[in-house]
């Protein structure tokens, strides 16, 4: 279970891939690359980093649950193709106290039309995307700040 | 494996979080004390109670299968998010014999334009919806009834 | 994981349940059978199989990704009701290098409207639907051939 | 007239130009080299093939009556431009006992608007397209295994 | 050749299989005894009767043209599928001078929707449908009145 | 088969007929009348004339299949009724080498709305229509031209 | 004045600048050139030629009244952009007696879209579209023929 | 010159051939018969008559300019097929600053769609349409009475 | 013939009017003036004018060609009512190689619906409108300066 | 403040980069220099110029007022961007009393539909585009004359 | 001016605002606060900051030039109002070569549909919204890295 | 700064020209005549008044947000030509805590159709149009009953 100096990345359908998918659009950085700078730079402002990467989303939506209940500082979220249809993570995200922010990899306005509208921005507290996965280094900066850790 | 003289309540994504989850909206009964009130009221008329709850539509279909297998007596299906996209689910509850009882606790029909349209409606033998935890109550008494029991 | 020389069967939600749901229309051949008769049929030309049944949408994403990484010789894929909504599987699929059959048992134009459209076939290398279970006979066959080994 | 015995392999219009039109696309295997192949095929299973190419939409009409009334053990239909408008193929093959399988060489939902439509597939027991000539093949062993024979 | 004082009978593609297609529901009449009957029937009127039965459309516009040139008494066409799209029929009718009546065994506007619409109707002096092959002997009547011979 | 020295001419369905068909529209020079004539225009041009008349779609299919691998000089198409719905013929000329020249009797864009798109036009090298039984000798004229013969 | 032995050659605007005007569209037959040409081919008929080009839709319309008060052999039309929006001409053929051909040396439904419709082609006797200045000629020897001197 | 104590009269396109043109429509009375009819009328009221009868729109709209320019009485204008598209007569008319009246010998809203709509009618004075040549006679009349003549 | 030491000055029609039409409007400048103007402005650059106005469109396609023909230095074209429905201009104009301006006097903009769209405009290299005749000066500047007279 | 021999100009948002902004399309002529070349000419005429170039819409509205108060010549205004939304610039103009001129460098109709419509247009005495930089020339060159000075 | 070594950092209008305005949404930061916070962050990174802020879009597009310039190591832009009408700036943006990122200091999604959609964002390299003041720290981050100095 | 005992009357681009600006619609009240008699009646209801017109939208932002910290008793605004788009005034008024009252001098739903919708509208807390500058006058009566003050 997270807890209050915590913050939760989760990672949706296919991210775990990052690195040796379609690199030359998404770069060569891996997702545990990811995990271990941003963890890094987490425990900089006194943070720990607990990370989901999960091709269910029944399984994003317990470690959200786990996330509120352990009262974590907050939660990066890249939905992946959830943002087409994700429905229930998007109701397990409305009851969600931490700040979270939603990140995306690509410019999702600049791609194909299924995916210009996500199901669950409206409830983020943030949106970043197209800045590659400098976004998640922003977004865990975001959040450090909101934890007054920063 | 539930059998015959069992009704099977299954409850979807996040409805493991009633009473801590917007108690000003959904009282502060939890789920588990539903669970209880239903195996106590369900025992009034001769029946058991197999309650399953989960935030993966794969476990709640393989519930229903099991369910089916057993020859259960009924079941109540709060689908939570799935109401909008369980297609899956949609499938098993297509060969799901015994009578099955749709229950939402608010009034869908109320909220928000996504929450209006249910695919599983349609396969439903009745829809409950909008009277809070009774909804539940009241689902069990009629399939107590329906399995002449009440 | 799967290897060059192996093929992934791939099976959605309620596809265990071949055999005792619905035996009228299905035939009482079960899963299992069918894992074991292709098992045979595909050794016969020299190739493994790697069956995958499952409920969550997630699973099938993850034997996706540990094919394509092995190399596999190619896939047969029954999306069951995620042929409807599965854009997660719908990613996964974009970036599978093998060849894959996207195989139906029942005849999806025969059916309801809502099955007339499914969201992976203009990914696949060839549909076949209709056929019972000996639609994946024929597909492995296809894929067989397509790897030489028939 | 066919017998229980034979499979009736019916094409339509055009398709006897299979290996001399457009071998770019197609590949070079000509009509008569497919009939020797399947010929081979179903005489491996216990089966003769009754194989009629035709322009006319009557002459595939009759060889379809011809087939009914000598029980054959099923037909493979690749009817060409007839998908587009062959209403009397369609209402002949509404009257077909055996099994029948409709076979298109290329991803008809690949090409021109007017060719997505066929009018025969919901009568059809299965649909194979998208495989090439390897199509008729497993058609083939499709109907070969209905029969017993396989 | 017809002569004046016969009556043309077409039937369009499959309607050569009445009596054993779907004896339950157009009953055990076969096409020989319709036209036997129809025989005895215009007989009774002086006339004879010209059968001529066919999947090909282009050998039924043969049997309209011979039948212009003879001068007969008029025609009852059942056109099958061909009313559908059968505009080469079509064409051949628009120059038949004798008085000709359009014949459906069911009621085509209680079936699919495809059948609702008969490109040759415009052209006919007079349809029948619905009333099985008792529409055949209703046609003959007509045709003797309008013959002067009833 | 037709050679490099052949003129195909190809009437579709009802066009034997010319010359006793409302010859008050269309004269009284009938189709054997014509072809004669052809035949001496064509031959006064050192080429021969192969000319084919069908009530069928498929026999006029099997000319254009002749007459590509004869190599011919090129090819007249009075199409008649099959201009409405002629896919088949649409999809032979569409793999038809040589010049061919669509030819309607009548101004087609002065009768029925359904007679104004020919589904064959877009295919042809050139049209000629409302010139009655002289539309084919211009035509020919305009091939024989095209192979150096004029 | 043309008398009943001539044939009338209208071309309307631009039309004078064939052979210069876009030579690899049109060739390189320029307009006199062509009229020298049709006035040989006429004169082996025994007929005249009066040819008139002209940017005005004014004379070409007195060139048709002249024409119909001369009782001319016929006419060969083509209207260049006067097919968009020549009223005027369009009434003077409407009282045109002898026959008319309308010519376009391009196929015009290959072109844009508002050179698809022709407001004259209802009224004329022959369209003839595709063939390039060939076109001429052979609307010269359907009028030759028409006058019987063919 | 026309001059203040003249009467313009127009007529467009065709209209010269009246009488010969279409008799058993228009009647046998031609355009010369018809100005005859007007002068004497006209003369009765003290008013001379301007007859100008063109196919170009260009020569009509110089006459509507000497008009002009002579302070003329008054103008009847028979468009002809200029109603369709006579922009440039239009803005003749449009400084035109006698009293005008439109003519049509028959009545075109009885006609064809195309000839519903005039556009010079916003800028008459009048319109008469459909009394034939008396029409004529009737514009005559108004005019004098405008001028103060009648 | 103009040469290219010349500008083309073309004029629809009723600009002739110029001066002693609206002279509230357009001025009391008159064509001839204008005329006058420009051949004394571009004879200070060096370049002769070719000034042509006519009510008939024929007359202004006329002068198109030979200013094409003679390779005259540019254009300068007032349609007038032309730019509703000028299409032969547009043809001619099409083919016209050195650069022109289209002038209105008047600000079309400004005024009616249907004076908005001009079918020229897309043709033309620069459009100046509503400067009165000082328009036609600025354009022939802008022409003296692309010969490089200026 | 301008004065009565001054003529104003007024250039919009991002006009002042004349020059190194996208020097491919618009040439280098920067605004100094357009705006030296237009005093040098102005002076010719005895006008002097007031340039006013500035990316607030206020400022420039200011200048309009200045400029009308002053009784000036004229203005030349290319609004640049505010051609879409400038309706401030829109009022101020509606009461200028001096003639102005909307001058585009370039063709505005042959870019972005969003640039096809200026709100300014209807209020300008001229526009003039397509023309480069020259196009101000020619719009002071106008103002010049409308003031007497040319 | 800028230079390589700065960040431009543009609020447009009532964002100077920011800590007094509706503090329980925004926070008590106020504008100079972040600019300090901002100035210090960037000179961490060995990157000066230039910052404005203004009522006006006038004032915002002559900072964009200024930066352009000066060849500025990026840009963090809250158009503010100015993203719903801001086509000045949208032109400015459009030719400024360095990385800019679009931040929004609110959700624009989870407000008024009049923010949802902002002219820049198809220009912008990022987009950043909803996560307060914070985000213009998360864009310098961005801009630093781009540049090399983080 | 404004203080509570102030109202602020402002005053939109093109307002300051009150008086000269069409006086026969609007009179020859100047703006300062408008100032001083509103003046004179705020201050017999013991109110100030501050009173600012500017043709920039941002300067009108920067009073509004002066008169905002300043705390006066209301504001009094005619957006003139920002109503059309003032989107930052709108923002700046969404944060202004006094009543405030828009006032247009004519009827703005009697005029263009472009100035029938106010963006700021919704905002206000009343607005009056049509009355001159009477409503200058009527909407200071208002707010001084607001504040008590009448």
């Amino acid at each position: 279970m997270a807890d209050a100096g915590e913050v939760l990345l989760l990672n949706g359908p296919n991210l775990g891939r990052l690195g040796t998918r379609r690199p030359e659009v998404y770069g060569t950085t891996t997702l545990p690359e990811v995990v271990d700078d941003l963890a890094a730079l987490l425990a900089g402002h006194g943070l720990g980093l607990r990370a989901v990467q999960d091709e269910c989303e029944g399984h994003l939506i317990k470690a959200v649950h786990a996330a509120a209940d352990g009262g974590c500082a907050g939660a990066i979220v890249n939905p992946g193709a959830l943002m087409m249809n994700g429905w229930g993570l998007h109701d397990a995200l409305e009851d969600f106290p931490p700040p979270w922010i939603e990140v995306h990899i690509s410019n999702i306005w600049a791609r194909e039309p299924f995916r210009h509208t996500s199901v669950l921005s409206p409830l983020a507290d943030g949106v970043i995307c197209g800045l590659g996965v400098e976004g998640y280094r922003l977004a865990a900066l975001a959040l450090a700040r909101k934890a007054g850790r920063a």
